[in-house]
């Protein structure tokens, strides 16, 4: 079972009151997995853009992510360092038993079981272009989940490259075009070369989804 | 001031009592600060390699951590998330002030303040080839400084992008070939849209090292 501690004591928590940078999401883009979804639990990677402190989002239209965040104006950031769940979350629903539930906005709001730590937000100030919904993020409720605290996380070239590798496969699907290819073989290497059995699993799983 | 703490009771510590993946040594290739010498405190990024559990180095001759480990037989692993002490010590001598010193084989070994954990490791089984040195590593000391803790670590491709630039721009020292100087532009670009300012300080010192 997983063992979550929460930070918060309530809803009227004011912005300051959670210090998003002991939760993983600090200047520049943090790349968390954010679920979403009231209704329907969904996971999917996502970088939160923080700029001067302010979180906000870049979702584009037609995902699950922008479809659950338009509909309910919620979301949660999920720290992992789990990189087969990088991979898997983004080609793949998660199974509903991978999700945990924690108080948010009223209701009981889906986070990752596997996050080392999360961050529900609300979403304001939304806007809508003609690909993307941006929104501002307003965090409700925080917490960590010690069991995953207890590995301490370090700098791995493998690890970053099944990173690297997942951003230019979803370009490679959008577009099929041959230079995503070679950046995931380039990346491959990598991850064989400086990842543990866990990088290489999430690699595997990659070159099967793209049939390379 | 610092503040650590050590999980450690004595020297007579069997190699199984310190739990190396909670200080930052995991299967696969860890990429750590290694810092060196009783005598000449040194630092210089380096990998640890951990296979089935067992961690060890490869040491290119000539380096001053070759030098230091030829002669002492210690290094300890410093776990850093701040790209610009990556870069600092990969180009530069770092300042004696960066460096504290912990208890190690009866003496007073250096690590550095910035590490969020540290482990000290006596070298074994030591192996000169032409160009290297490679030795097992069996831990003697560890310990966090839980000050750097407060701040979660999460997967940015920023900070993997400076860590890709370093190695890329170390071969291009050593060799002169352009197709290096392409890395290192590719990174940048994308240090410089994922990353904090910490990424771009870093980047910037990078490309004053190597005059571009």
């Amino acid at each position: 079972m997983t063992n979550f501690s929460s930070d918060c004591r309530g809803f009227e928590k004011s912005y300051h009151a959670i210090d998003l940078s002991s939760f993983g999401i600090r200047e520049g883009i943090s790349e968390v997995i954010v679920s979403t979804g009231f209704e329907n639990p969904n996971a999917a990677p996502i970088g939160v853009i923080t700029k001067g402190g302010k979180p906000f989002v870049r979702l584009f239209k037609g995902s699950h992510t922008w479809t659950n965040v338009a509909k309910e104006r919620y979301l949660a950031s999920n720290v992992v360092y789990d990189p087969l769940l990088f991979v898997r979350s983004t080609f793949f629903d998660l199974e509903l038993s991978e999700f945990e539930y924690v108080p948010a906005g009223g209701l009981k709001f889906p986070i990752l079981k596997e996050a080392v730590a999360w961050v529900v937000f609300e979403c304001v100030n939304v806007k809508n272009t003609d690909q993307a919904l941006i929104a501002e993020l307003v965090p409700v409720e925080a917490g960590f989940n010690e069991e995953h605290r207890k590995d301490l996380p370090v700098p791995n070239r493998g690890f970053n490259a099944v990173l690297e590798a997942t951003v230019h496969a979803t370009r490679y699907q959008l577009t099929g075009e041959e230079k995503y290819l070679e950046w995931i073989r380039h990346y491959e290497t990598l991850a064989s070369k400086c990842g543990s059995d866990e990088e290489k699993k999430a690699m595997k799983l990659l070159y099967e989804v793209l049939g390379i």
